[in-house]
């Protein structure tokens, strides 16, 4: 038999114990927060047909990224690269059983077929958290409000990172109304926007001429009287009384009194999917060496009703693990994490029986227990200790169980105890 | 556009919230027991290369169940149908790095290509619980013990299920040294066994008759006197003094002197995957209408190898979410289980800022608030709270933010409060 490679598929993780609990720790903080605002945990398939993102994700997701095959029984299938479509898909399912406004949560894995980078993997975990049916703006204030949340939790300043907010009805309106572009030259220029950052100052202006044809020259300094507006008022007068901006106004007011205040409108603002049919927001490094965006989400009040049914309206936002990994790395936030296991028993000499006996008894306790019957030396057992990061270790010896004492070790902070089975708990535990 | 569909891919579920607290309380349950004996928790990729399975699970799964395609980077590549081959592959990769013995569970998805029915989804969720370098029968035992832990955690009683035990070294021995057959015919015998209770014992017979060929006289008398056994020591004096019935008798007693007393030697246990070396088992359920096996496992001493190092010897075992989740069902074992979402507070007329305020502090303390600002009339309002499962809910009107007293209901036993801040909390957490 030729000898099978025992590397993980490019691009996704094997995740160690070491790993898993960085990534364990992450999760808790989701969950908890996810929970803290009332919203409920779902769970959705891997699989997905393909129609359910070719309708709205957009082109490059659906023809470059996704893992499509067809299954044993012809169905043209999707690993799901995103979990909005397949949320959405359920809200259609349940139209008439759920209680709105539906808050609801998963932690989940997807997958892209892109060029593994930092922070890009093609096996990645996501939280999504959405609210369906709520439509005042309230809701968007609530999505970014526990973002927010778990900025802090994770134990972020307000100086690490910033929230970017943006409306696609404003980008609309500023496209068709402001620059005077129609339906095809909008979508190019949106498409230009969002690659802003990545293209010389050179290209953008070689590109923007292009898609104004004629309009060009009084096209470019509208488009320069848009970039230069750093807070809404400095936008032109006609776009400033909008009624989109006024509702960014109203949220930017809600988000103000809940205390948030690294809060920025970016009109350049675009999130690449085509779902988005309202505000959008980014929750954006500051760190010099991680300047990036790590993660975003937006209202999308059409995709529930791609599923044949009455629309509900949707505000989301969706972390991802590894992203927000190295947020927490680049900025010093990781804890220190110790091993589930609080302790580990090995015998001294021929024990293991009550060995056997101490280890159930402290697990009835509800302490986490890791028993060595090998009998080995215990240089080689402490070493094992160390490595599987366990904070205490106990030896169960001869001499041990006449006397009803056992040596406890705490590992962590190099001390020995002699403490009977009420002390060891204790200890532990306390 | 064209109307999707809103059902789940065939034979995947949706979990809405209600779904998702079962599957939760299983998954709750599994974590606390393999943390319990010193297990630590790891994630694996959902993609393999195909040749990983083809090595050791057999032909079936392999040809007729895996979800294979080949990536957009023309790698072939299958869904994991299992994680024995994972978690095989991740120990040869990391060999020199592990602590032995290892102690490894993960809770994951995977996807096999069966016919839906009771109990088997083509999408499920397993814990894997393994042991890594350790060969002595102690291993089998910690592993059964950890099972039967996890059925004991779950409310089950002994009555309420066996757990049969056989070793495919004694399959072996007796297919080659009792039975006299060849390799060819000791795999169809093997295979012939496996399929017993699902076939008549006509049919069981005429098929024994052509696996013996000549032999069928004498074969078919050998195999009544083995399917006869009942205990290890009704077997054929040959089989009983073998070294692997004396493995078998070892387990059962380091079992029950754990205090199993639900042991039962099957000589027609042979677990269907090809890469079992030593002891199997499976805990059987023994309730009449769900009269079936629950989960197995067992030593799989030469996987890692395939990997191209040296052997590390292991021991597994899988249970499944949906054969668990009905063998609770049947038994009554599901607990009534509520939303994770503490409280609901709703508004009373123009009181959103304050009720904000006060789900921010309630929040605080570690209490999941869901906040409705939609001042919707209060009986909806109480449907949403019950449709949700949400045992509490406080209203918050102008009288009540002035006096500093809220009123909160306790919506399961239907009693009514009025608390100030720290009455509310202390009722709650309480």
């Amino acid at each position: 038999m030729n000898t099978l490679s025992s590397q993980p598929y490019k691009g996704a993780r094997d995740y160690y114990p070491e790993g898993k609990r960085v990534q364990n720790y992450i999760f808790s903080v989701w969950h908890k927060v996810s929970k803290s605002f009332g919203y409920e945990e779902y769970g959705a398939p891997t699989l997905e047909p393909i129609e359910v993102y070719a309708a709205k994700s957009g082109q490059e997701l659906v023809n470059e990224q996704t893992y499509t095959f067809t299954d044993r029984g012809g169905r043209q299938v999707a690993i799901r690269p995103e979990m909005t479509p397949s949320i959405s898909r359920m809200v259609a399912a349940h139209r008439q059983e759920l209680a709105y406004p539906a808050r609801l949560y998963s932690i989940a894995n997807f997958m892209r077929y892109e060029r593994p980078q930092r922070g890009r993997e093609r096996e990645f975990w996501q939280l999504n958290v959405d609210i369906f049916g709520s439509d005042g703006v309230g809701a968007e204030a609530e999505v970014i409000i526990l973002s927010d949340s778990i900025m802090r939790e994770f134990g972020a300043k307000s100086s690490d990172y910033v929230i970017k907010i943006n409306n696609r009805k404003l980008i609309n309106f500023m496209m068709a109304q402001y620059l005077g572009l129609d339906a095809p030259q909008a979508q190019l220029m949106v498409k230009l926007f969002d690659r802003k950052d990545k293209i010389s100052d050179k290209d953008f202006v070689d590109q923007a001429t292009e898609i104004f044809g004629d309009w060009a020259e009084i096209g470019l300094k509208k488009v320069e009287a848009l970039l230069g507006a750093k807070t809404m008022a400095d936008l032109p007068a006609e776009i400033r009384d909008s009624s989109s901006v006024r509702e960014v106004q109203e949220l930017f007011t809600l988000l103000e009194r809940a205390g948030i205040k690294n809060l920025t409108f970016d009109i350049t603002l675009m999130r690449g999917l085509d779902y988005y049919t309202g505000m959008v927001f980014e929750v954006y490094d500051t760190h010099p060496e991680n300047n990036r965006s790590l993660f975003g989400g937006g209202r999308y009040d059409g995709l529930v009703s791609a599923f044949g049914v009455e629309p509900i309206s949707a505000v989301g936002v969706a972390p991802g693990g590894t992203t927000m990994e190295n947020f927490l790395s680049v900025h010093e936030l990781l804890p220190k994490l110790l091993s589930t296991t609080d302790v580990y028993v090995a015998t001294l000499g021929d024990t293991a029986k009550e060995a056997t006996k101490l280890a159930h008894e402290l697990r009835s306790k509800g302490i986490n227990v890791e028993l060595d019957l090998s009998d080995r030396k215990l240089d080689k057992q402490l070493k094992n200790v160390l490595k599987k990061a366990i904070p205490y270790m106990i030896f169960v010896g001869e001499d041990e169980v006449k006397a009803g004492k056992y040596a406890l070790k705490d590992v962590i902070n190099s001390k020995d105890f002699k403490l009977d089975f009420a002390g060891i708990v204790d200890q532990i535990l306390g």
